[in-house]
């Protein structure tokens, strides 16, 4: 037996909460190690003060999902005192058995040991308020990304001098400015309505120089080239109306160089009453403005990543932490936001993420808190920080696999699931699942062209767990490479439009919003098939993707939906979504 | 390589900040598996943005501490942007090399995967705010534990009715009162100068109606045959003059039955305004009252254990934690007391230890925060929740080798390896380890009288990471079988002291606090050998114990403290200490 692959955590994405009466448990061990695991459990007091031997009651374990390297085996537990001992009886292939407990692995043991409840893993008490929680309606969302200066040009007056014209072909540079605006946005609601989305997420709305807005000037004015306070009222209240939710982009990690905290440091050096908001290395802070990103190691101050314009928040000032939780809070309870996504989010100390969270949820108990995070995140995604983070370490793996064939579809799936074990199960389902942003290239560039391919692989995504994000645009076939080619004024010009990737759209979203509630990571079973098809179920939904080069004879019930299926045929590319 | 074996967290015991400028990483690997490991690190922005190759840059990393089925490997590292992305280099016996990041473990690589910060784990940012801190003065400090009602009667007209004459020799009844009071500990403080101890751990001194004070009826009371507030702050402050910390006995997990909020409860029922306070299943509240504890399983409400006597505060209620939050505070603002130890620290919510964290270290920033949790206790040891926690795990360890040999030497540095590594270094060096206490059986009962053994492992103890503690009374050797005989009257007649003893811990304690900033877990090398003899190190600490039944034959500088050592020979029971 392989000793050292056995793994498990208390209070950790290998032991927690999936409501206030069950306690979900994983553990781990090498890859086709291990024929049975069984768990011992019970409330550990009851041993002693009500004689029970809960110690000797063995439940098997479902063995779940599998990577390349470990399997995990699950169970879902309850406990009337809510207060749980538990301990793990592994069976190796050739009838080895050992118990593993809170002292680690004992291959013998006396009546006396397993007595002692203090040799068991603990969940000590359900504490309902740790518990991680994740709000029905983003499980049931399917969001839209919008770059507001590139979604619809609602309102020329607002124009910033030097707009170009709205022209969806065009190659943007990196300081153009094409006119888009929230007016734009309300007179398309109707348009996200019939698309079948129920959210939308917006790039930064608030007043900065850039285009992209991520050098904020003014955290609690809307940039006057997108409009006002009373438009973005409306445009919440107008949403909300059509059941679509507002998510908003808060730019915390760092400020823009404009900020009038940011010019009174400039100005009045340390004895600014601003010069504790930053990190900063030396007196006077040296920069010289230019119209350009610039890379630059003089580190008289700290900025994101390197570039002068973003000097680096110090969170840790109590000051500091006001001021932003005053903006977060204000755009809560005075336009009824439903969600923020966090932007370098990673960089922020976890102190006030907490205070973030607390100061949300208290006004919005089911508000939505995404961080971008682009590596594991789990110090985060603990139920005391956020709901979830962009999930690009999961559609990486995705597009490896449908886009470049770098992975074959085994490996993806192994990627897939070692992604998915590193959350507890809420977590998983609350993952904001992008396949392209404002920061990639779009995925039909990234597929050459290739429609059915695009077809394919926004299927596979929208049957993940985890809440699905369109890129504005995508529904009508966009492309772009790289930022800031992904970010071109959106196609409202008919004959430009892709009406079939738009119908197919329109399909596949109506669909998962049927069966999202069913998306969930302990019942998924993969299947990968000696074709070469990938099957994926959860109880009696299942979907098949065909990634191989060969057509491959299947005969499924109705699908919900399907392409490249015909005549019990599933073609390259092609997948089928059912029920059973 | 066992592949399954390999094992990083970010932001975790294996990845955390010594200080705000120094990262310190750890990774696991099967035992004996691997020869090798590197780490490559760096800013992860200095890649794009500075044509930075560090990600080619290896560094070695030293082999640490070592389990039965496990090698740990550590490096500290530094980085002047204070934000690290790094990735592990690892080549086993057979020279196979594998790389192993945020992505897994990964054979082969192209340069362009290499050169993608997004591949590799992260600390995002070195935030000082979220950094685990130990306190200076508790890795100084020796503790020394009294139980008030049986350490010294200095004012008998407190005396409660019935109180027994003061007999160290007694073995005391579950409901004996002996007159014990916070003016014997006054009396005595001098005592504890010349002990060399310089931190007291008070059990309980809230009034309550046992002798053991666990049942609080008022938090905000000193219980009346104690003493009162006038006297217990003329007790702190004396002892701070003496360079002596205090800490008391916080028992939030549940409230007496006595407290006036049960009381109300169980007069008004779900009209109480009290209700909310508890956790009940029924009303009314069903309730027998005794004077010996009971074991119930009939759950109108939940309680400690099973013990109706206590019922289970709901510290989900906000009531609840400002009322909870305003003793812990109180008792610091008005009295200057130094920790709180807290009584079933586990089975209250993290949301609630964070608010306690935050209120307490608020007041005094090096306050000590000790839970009392007998399993593992990484969720609490974060930095944001609990300075230390009661460290049975560790000592019992120590027990099973040195006094019952249920272990042999090396399985018990396997042991004492395997909890160092639950938690990061500074979590280490803040545990309370203790040999005996309130709770347990008396070590020199455990072993048999044995006064060379008792030395022996209460010299063994001391030279831990952790800070010790002594029960009242071990330093003239008092003897106790478990609760309630370990909770005998303090012998205060010299006739029945045990003075030798008193003169080695006095020099032990003396020793402690000169080396106790020596003692990192980073810095421990562990020594078992051939003959038996286990040697530990720290840099140029280092100490031997001859655990065997021979004497074995041994050089070396002038000892610190030592027995049972003369003549270059280390007898059986015996031990060295030195410093080269």
């Amino acid at each position: 037996m392989n000793y050292a692959a056995i793994y498990h955590r208390p209070e950790s994405e290998y032991a927690f909460l999936l409501d206030k009466e069950t306690m979900h448990i994983r553990i781990r061990t090498a890859k086709d190690d291990i024929r049975k695991v069984e768990i011992v459990y019970g409330d550990p007091y009851a041993i002693r003060s009500l004689n029970s031997n809960w110690y000797l009651q063995k439940v098997p374990m479902k063995k779940g999902l599998s990577t390349d390297v470990y399997d995990y085996w699950t169970i879902s537990i309850k406990e009337s005192k809510h207060r749980v001992a538990y301990g793990f009886y592994l069976t190796d292939n050739e009838g080895e058995e050992i118990l593993y407990n809170d002292q680690g692995i004992k291959t013998s043991y006396s009546q006396e040991y397993l007595k002692n409840e203090n040799n068991y893993f603990r969940m000590p008490f359900f504490q309902e308020i740790d518990m991680f929680k994740a709000p029905q309606w983003v499980r049931n969302t399917v969001w839209y990304q919008i770059f507001p200066e590139r979604f619809a040009n609602g309102n020329p007056k607002l124009n910033p001098e030097g707009t170009k014209e709205w022209d969806s072909t065009v190659h943007p540079g990196r300081q153009d400015f094409y006119g888009g605006d929230l007016q734009g946005v309300l007179d398309h609601l109707d348009h996200l309505v019939d698309l079948g989305v129920n959210g939308i997420y917006f790039n930064p709305i608030f007043k900065a120089p850039s285009n992209h807005k991520y050098d904020t000037e003014d955290y609690f004015e809307i940039d006057p080239h997108f409009g006002d306070k009373k438009l973005f009222k409306k445009l919440v209240d107008e949403a909300h109306k059509r059941g679509i939710k507002v998510m908003l982009d808060a730019v915390f990690n760092h400020i823009g160089d404009q900020s009038p905290q940011w010019q009174d440091v400039i100005k009045n050096g340390k004895n600014s009453k601003y010069a504790n908001w930053f990190h900063i290395n030396k007196f006077p802070v040296s920069y010289t403005p230019t119209d350009n990103f610039e890379f630059s190691n003089d580190a008289t101050y700290e900025t994101f990543d390197y570039t002068p314009h973003m000097p680096k928040l110090n969170t840790a000032n109590p000051e500091v932490q006001e001021y932003l939780l005053s903006i977060a809070t204000y755009w809560i309870k005075e336009f009824d936001i439903d969600a923020w996504r966090l932007d370098v989010a990673n960089e922020i100390d976890h102190h006030f993420w907490r205070r973030f969270h607390d100061a949300t949820t208290a006004l919005k108990p089911d508000f939505y808190i995404l961080g971008e995070i682009w590596h594991t995140s789990q110090p985060w995604l603990q139920g005391d920080q956020f709901t979830g983070v962009m999930n690009y370490a999961y559609t990486e793996a995705i597009k490896e696999h449908f886009l470049t064939h770098e992975i074959d579809a085994l490996e993806m799936k192994n990627k897939l699931n070692q992604q998915l074990m590193l959350y507890n199960d809420q977590a998983d389902s609350m993952m904001f699942n992008v396949l392209d942003s404002h920061d990639t290239a779009r995925i039909k560039t990234l597929a050459h062209n290739d429609m059915e391919l695009v077809k394919q692989i926004f299927a596979f995504t929208f049957v993940q767990p985890g809440t699905p994000s369109i890129y504005y645009g995508t529904e009508y076939g966009m492309t772009g490479e790289n930022d800031p080619d992904d970010r071109k004024p959106m196609v409202w010009d008919e004959k430009f439009q892709d009406h079939d990737m738009y119908q197919f759209m329109q399909r596949l979203i109506e669909i998962r919003k049927q069966i999202a509630n069913e998306l969930n990571v302990k019942d998924l079973v993969w299947n990968v098939t000696k074709n070469g098809l990938i099957k994926l179920s959860y109880n009696n939904i299942h979907a098949v993707f065909n990634t191989t080069e060969t057509t491959v004879q299947l005969t499924v019930a109705t699908p919900l939906i399907s392409n490249l299926y015909e005549n019990q045929q599933l073609m390259p590319k092609g997948f089928i979504l059912y029920k059973n």
